[in-house]
């Protein structure tokens, strides 16, 4: 079976390679694809404080991607964990999912912060934040995985 | 362009159409197609408390996808909002993204709690919930998306 998807719009960013950290250093908007999307489709996102857009990581190697497991970013002083244990951008379907600060909308384009995507990533949905859909219950997670966030966003 | 996908599992539910509310009340898990994956794409799922998981709304007649505004779930006592401002499955790529909890691996299995799929749906991603991916800064919704969770999960 295979899935075939659209891209609704892509990213315009200051960053235009990819790097591990700070991604809070650049300036991000999202634009929607003029010829298939009018203003109505973000009308009211202004009225949440987050959205997730999920992207594709469209200049992964599909020969680089992992589908067993690694140690993240390659670092030995972290386990080594199956793909779907970890975020890396080198993953099955290269997808990636980011919850970032709405700023504002400028007719169908989307202005946010701490949105993880270079300039010219293909973006596949943007969706509100709903408290609704946070985890529920106890969270917890391994130190690597506060570790690898030190320096990520700023 | 055109960005083609391949699942990397299915999702097992004891929920078989798609209805609205209630989803706690199910029995979830992904099979990786074990074709492509092995117990190790899965290592150290388990330390993780909550994953993401992306998958496709299957069923989905593509003829009913909204790509202007609407009322979410047609309520007319919510307002109307664009696609890209609400969560329901008819929207452009029929992309879902749930945060669930982790229950436990079996082999090429995850068993998963509040997962808001149906039985044969597609799944495109797993990744595991970090703490550093959670919406930074204040929160804020409008009261309509208070109002459509209330009987989302129990």
């Amino acid at each position: 079976m295979e899935v075939v998807l659209t891209p609704i719009g892509y990213v315009r960013s200051t960053r235009k390679e990819a790097t591990d950290d700070g991604w809070d250093a650049e300036l991000v908007s999202i634009a929607l694809d003029a010829a298939r999307f009018g203003p109505d489709a973000l009308a009211g996102v202004d009225s949440f404080s987050h959205v997730e857009v999920i992207f594709l990581c469209h200049l992964v190697d599909a020969a680089k991607v992992e589908t067993g497991a690694r140690h993240p970013r390659g670092n030995p002083d972290w386990p080594r964990v199956g793909i779907f244990a970890q975020r890396g951008k080198d993953r099955p379907n290269r997808l990636a999912s980011t919850v970032c600060r709405v700023l504002r909308v400028e007719g169908t384009v989307l202005h946010v912060a701490g949105l993880d995507a270079i300039d010219g990533t293909p973006v596949l949905d943007i969706k509100p934040w709903m408290d609704g859909f946070s985890p529920r219950g106890m969270r917890r997670q391994p130190a690597w995985a506060d570790a690898i966030m030190q320096d990520y966003w700023s």
